[in-house]
């Protein structure tokens, strides 16, 4: 995290989880964070390589202090193997997004042309609409998001961020 | 749904929410889940282009007919906009995964030629590790798991199914 000379900066905290695959395990979880007034940004769970357990990453916004509590509340839980906050680690994050625009045939040149600096491809194409599939960093895909401002966005779906460590570490 | 001619099929169902962006919706929708025993195997939720509102997609198994139940009780609840199961609609799923494997330098051009098949594209190399990243269907990505089987996998995270309708339509 910057250091914002603040001790309430309500800064979006990147976190992940390992956790036992059972019922309630979510609920639980997601009762820590709302009991501190934490709001949860995006949330992606997804079975691990071993069935038996989950990974959790999601996003939430909150001062750095609360978040402390709300880490060792969850490293506390029976079905939580740990949990990790990685704002500021060495760490790849990426997140997918599909967008429908509404667009005419004299549009999708252009559009296609800003797709490709994105690294974004098309995955649907009718008459007067287009879906773009997007994948890369939560940075990225705002980026893109913003630049595809100017046309009629009919909908978009994001996966939220998974997080993955670099290198030979373990993540968390 | 492929018909089964058993009225108690275990099938995974893909089920898509537009709800208010509010603290507690996820609670209060994964309770309804769990108090009918249905087991939630992935879940997305992200904001949606209207900030005001999410998008939650999740993949449950279970049988259809308390599924049914569940989708009628999710649009009862005032914060849930609709609720919709997509088993078997005309849909555009994708989900995106990141695999790091544990690899010598010449096992490297092998991955390589697997991962160009699934179109997968390797974003961080170590000496002895690879992460790769990974986008497609569910299938195509239990293919691709599947494939790199004999390698050694140290971790996988997945974001889960994010679904939207071909064409003009709006998704649910």
């Amino acid at each position: 995290m910057k250091a914002s000379g603040n001790n309430k900066d309500m800064k979006k905290h990147a976190i992940s989880l390992y956790v036992a695959n059972k019922p309630g395990v979510l609920i639980r979880i997601s009762l820590i964070f709302a009991r501190r007034g934490f709001n949860i940004d995006s949330l992606v769970v997804s079975e691990a390589h071993d069935p038996r357990f989950s990974h959790m990453n999601l996003v939430a916004s909150g001062d750095a202090e609360t978040l402390v509590q709300i880490i060792k509340q969850l490293n506390k839980l029976v079905d939580v193997v740990h949990a990790t906050d990685h704002t500021g680690d060495n760490i790849i994050d990426r997140e997918l997004a599909l967008i429908k625009l509404q667009c005419a045939a004299e549009q999708r040149t252009e559009i296609m042309q800003i797709s490709h600096v994105f690294d974004a491809v098309v995955i649907n194409l009718t008459d007067n609409t287009m879906i773009i599939q997007s994948t890369g960093s939560t940075e990225k895909l705002d980026g893109f998001h913003k630049m595809l401002g100017k046309y009629k966005i009919i909908e978009m779906v994001r996966t939220g961020k998974v997080l993955m460590s670099r290198g030979e570490e373990l993540t968390g």
